[in-house]
C-alpha cells in the first residue's frame, strides 16, 4: 500500500472498527481475480463498511486523498468489472457486510435489501412470506443485489419480468463525492428531473456505489412445467415462441441450443440424459408457470398449445416434464452448457450479444457463415435467451486451434462478430456489461455513446474515485 | 432577433426550406405564453425541423453560435417548462412538424412515433388496430409524445400502467452537441453502461431534445365500468383501494375528492349531477376494466367486490355506471375539478405533490391542519390520484383573500406545504415537473439532487443550448 492508502485504512479502522478494513494478503487474494480467472489485479486492502453512512464517509475520504475504489459484490462479473487495477492504485470497497434485508412488505409487494444481500438469500427470505423475487441466474449463490443493479443483470426470467432495471423501485447509493442519494421512499410518482436511480443502474459502479434497493416482488409460483422441444432451426423456435406468446402470458423461460451443445452436455455432465429419443438440429427449453391452482396447470397448458404445432410440423418432437425433478433435469442441461462446451470443444471466443428478437434467427445463420468464411476451420454457433434476442454466440477454434489460438486470433474474431452485431442494429453487450473486457470495442463501435458516458463520468467523478478503468 | 439569431434563421431556411422557421410575430405569439397564462417570454423565431437530421443540424448550429433553444411540443406545461426566457435570448424549437407515426407493430405491441405526435392522435391511430396506448390526461388534444417523455407524464392511468417512463421502450433524441442518440432498435437487452434513454426521460429538454420514441401498447379495452363511492375519509378510500387491489388487477383508476369540490363542479359545470343521493365527506371514482369478453364484466366485478365493503360500513354508499354515458359523466366531474374550483373558490395555491401511498391520508389531514393553523382563514384540501400517492393539494385564500393574495402570501404558503411534503419523505413535484415554477424550491429542499443534476447538465450542455433557465 502507498502511504496515502495506509493512512486511509488507519483512519477507517479508527472510525469504524478493525473489521472495516482487511489487509491480510491471504484474505484479499481471492478477491483480486475474477471468478473465471481472466483478470488479475492488486489491492492493498479491502474496505468493508457496514452501513451507508460508513460508505459515504469512506468514499468522501478516498476522494479527498485521491485514492480510487473498486466496488465489489459477489465478484461474479463476466467482463472484469469488479477486478482492481494491476498497479495496485485502488482499494476494493466490498459491500459484503451490508447484507441485511431491511424490510419485506407483502402488502405493497416490496423488499428493501442492502447491496451485499446475496441473490439466493433474497429468494429464500421472501419465499418465507409466500412471495418471490423473479430474477435468477447461474451465479445466484454469490451474486449480490448491488452487483445485479450495477450491471442491470439479465438471467433466464427476463422474458416475463424484464431485466433488473424493471424490478428496481428505488435505489440508495453513494455518489463519487460522498453524497448519499436516497431513493427508497417508495414514491410512485416523483418528477424532479432526470432519475438518479436510473443513472446508477448499469453504470458498473463508475458513477457511485449502490448501497441498498427497494425491489418489486411477485406472488410465489404455485407450479411450473418445462417442455423440451426438438426443432429444425432457430426460426422454428422463434415461430413457436410467437404462437405461445399470443396464447398465454405464462411463459417464463424460452432457451435454445444446437444439437452439438446438447451432446457436449450429455457426454460431459454425469447423470444427464437426452430428453428426446431422436436427434434434432436444434432444441428449445420452454418453462410455463402458474401463480395459483385456479388456472390451467402449466403442463396441460403446454400440452394444449404445443400439440397443434407438432401436428403442423413446426415442432419435430416434444416432451413435457412430468415432475419437478424432471423439470430440474431439463434446466440442468441448460445451466451446464457453458461448462460442457468449454470442456468438450476447447478454446472459443464467447460473445454476449443481442439483436432485435425477430432478426435473431437470420443473424445466427448469417453471422455463423460469415465468421466461418473469414476464419476457415472455426465453428460458430449460439445458444441462450432467444425470446430476449440475446444469444451467447461462441466461435470455437476447431481446425485452427492450438494452445495460443485465443490469444492469436481471438481479438480479430471478436471484432468481426461485433461488426456483424452492430450492422444488425444490436448490442455488443446484452447482459454482461462492458467492464474492462469490452471497453475498447465499445469505444470503437459506439464513439458517440462513449463520449456521452465519459462526460457524465467526469462531471460526477472528476477525481476518478469510482471503479477506474471500467466501462469508459 | 439578434444578428446571430437572424443569421441562424437564414441558414436554417436556406438549408431546410422556408417552413423550417416562423418569424411572423402573430404566428409566434400563441407560443410565448404557457396555456394557463402564468409565464410569458419572448422569442424572435420558432424553428420547425421536419426530421431528426434537421433537428441535429439546428442544435449543432445553435451550439456553434451560442444561441439557446427552448424545445416545445404542445405547450401544455403546468410549470412553465416550455416558455422561452423573457429576454428573447432563446429561439423556440418546435417539434410540431415531426408528427408522423412511423410504424405500428401489433405483433410486438409497439408503436414508433415522432415527438410531435399529439397524444389523442396516437390513441386514435393505434385504436384502428384494436390496441391502445394507455396513458391519458386532460390535455391529450394538445400534449405531444416528446413532451410526455421529457416530463415523464402521469395522468389517470398510472395506477395500472405506471408513468410515461414505464411505457417507453426506446428513445431517439438529439443531445446538446448535436449528436443523434438512436435508442429505437427495440433491443430487449442492452447493457452498454448507463441508459441514455433514461437520462432523457423527465429531463425537461435540458439534456437534449426527444425526436421520436418506441412505445409499449396494450390490448384495447373490451369494456369498463365506473363506480362512484361516498366515503367518510381519505383513509376509508385507501382501505377500499387496498381491498380491491388484493382481489383484482383490473382497477385502472382510483381518484378521490372532497365534498366541497364535488359541490363546486355541480354548481359550476352545466349538466352535471350528483352521483349519489346523500352527502358524504369524501368521494372516490373507481374504474374497472376488462380486456375481453371472457372475464367477469367490470360492473359485476365492482358490484361483487364493493358489496361487502358497504355492508361492513367502510363505504357509506356507492353507485356503478350502467352505461358508457354514465361512466363518462362520472369522469367529467373529475376532469372539471380544477376549473370548477378556480371559478368557485377564487385564488388558491396549487401543489402537485406526492408522499408514499400509505402515508397520504394522514398527510392530507395533518398538512391541512398545519397550513390552516399557520395562515388562519385559509382552507386547505386535496384531490386526485390517491392510489399513486399523488394529490393536488390546494390552499384557498378564504377569509384572507383579496385580489393580490396569491402574490402576497402564496409563496409562503407554498414553502410551508413543500416543507411538510419533504418532512413526509415526499416529492414537491409528483407529475408536473420543475420547469421555472419550482426551480428555487427544488434547490432549497434538495440541494444535493440539484448539484448532481447541474453537474450532468454542465457536462452535456456546457454552452447551455438546451432549455435555459429550466429545472436546474
Amino acid at each position: 500500500m502507498t502511504p496515502a492508502q495506509q493512512s486511509l485504512v488507519d483512519e477507517i479502522r479508527a472510525r469504524f472498527g478493525e473489521r472495516a478494513a482487511i489487509t491480510d494478503a491471504a484474505d484479499i487474494e481471492p478477491w483480486l481475480t475474477d471468478w473465471r480467472g481472466r483478470w488479475h489485479g492488486r489491492a492493498g486492502a479491502i474496505l468493508q463498511p457496514s452501513s451507508t453512512r460508513e460508505v459515504a464517509a469512506i468514499v468522501g475520504l478516498a476522494g479527498e486523498r485521491g485514492i480510487a475504489l473498486v466496488p465489489q459484490g459477489g465478484n461474479t462479473s463476466m467482463v472484469g468489472g469488479a477486478t482492481p487495477p494491476e498497479d495496485g492504485s485502488a482499494l476494493i470497497l466490498s459491500l459484503r457486510r451490508m447484507n441485511r434485508i431491511r424490510s419485506i412488505d407483502p402488502a405493497a409487494m416490496r423488499v428493501e435489501a442492502e447491496a451485499g444481500v446475496i441473490l439466493q438469500s433474497l429468494h429464500e427470505a421472501v419465499a418465507a412470506d409466500g412471495i418471490r423475487f423473479p430474477l435468477t441466474l447461474g451465479a445466484r449463490g454469490s451474486e449480490t443485489v448491488g452487483g445485479l443493479i450495477s450491471t442491470n443483470a439479465g438471467g433466464t426470467q427476463v422474458l416475463r419480468f424484464g431485466p433488473m432495471r424493471t424490478l428496481v423501485d428505488g435505489i440508495e447509493g453513494v455518489l463519487p463525492d460522498g453524497t448519499i442519494h436516497s431513493g427508497l421512499s417508495g414514491l410512485k410518482k416523483d418528477n424532479r428531473g432526470t432519475s438518479i436511480d436510473q443513472l446508477l443502474i448499469g453504470a458498473e459502479g463508475t458513477l457511485g456505489v449502490v448501497t441498498a434497493a427497494r425491489l418489486k416482488l411477485f406472488p410465489a409460483l404455485h407450479s411450473r412445467a418445462v417442455a423440451w422441444l426438438g426443432l429444425g432451426s432457430p426460426q422454428a423456435a422463434l415461430d413457436t415462441l410467437r404462437v405461445l406468446e399470443s396464447e398465454t402470458d405464462r411463459i417464463e423461460g424460452f432457451e435454445i441450443l444446437p444439437d452439438e451443445s446438447l451432446k457436449a452436455v450429455l457426454s460431459h455432465v454425469a447423470g444427464t440424459r437426452a430428453p428426446l429419443g431422436e436427434d434434432h438440429g436444434w432444441h428449445a427449453l420452454v418453462e410455463a408457470v402458474a401463480d395459483s391452482s385456479k388456472v390451467e396447470p402449466p403442463a396441460e397448458l403446454l400440452a394444449r398449445l404445443l400439440a397443434p404445432l407438432i401436428e403442423c410440423g413446426l415442432i419435430e418432437d416434444a416432451t413435457i416434464s412430468s415432475s419437478e425433478a424432471q423439470a430440474e433435469a431439463f434446466w440442468r442441461i441448460r445451466d451446464s452448457l457453458s461448462e460442457a462446451e468449454r470442456a468438450t470443444f476447447g478454446p472459443a471466443t464467447q460473445h454476449d450479444i443481442s439483436v432485435p428478437v425477430d432478426a435473431m434467427p437470420r443473424f445466427m445463420d448469417e453471422a455463423a457463415r460469415e465468421v466461418e468464411r473469414s476464419f476457415p476451420g472455426v465453428h460458430a454457433s449460439g445458444f441462450g435467451h432467444l425470446g430476449d434476442g440475446n444469444i451467447h454466440f461462441h466461435v470455437r477454434a476447431g481446425e485452427r486451434g492450438g494452445p495460443d489460438w485465443l490469444r492469436r486470433e481471438g481479438p480479430a474474431v471478436t471484432r468481426l462478430v461485433h461488426d456483424l452485431v452492430t450492422a444488425a442494429g444490436g448490442s455488443i453487450s446484452a447482459e454482461h456489461g462492458i467492464g474492462v473486457m469490452k471497453k475498447e470495442e465499445l469505444e470503437r463501435l459506439s464513439p458517440d455513446r462513449v463520449r456521452i458516458l465519459r462526460a457524465i463520468k467526469r462531471s460526477l467523478d472528476p477525481k476518478t474515485v469510482m471503479n477506474p478503468g471500467k466501462l469508459v
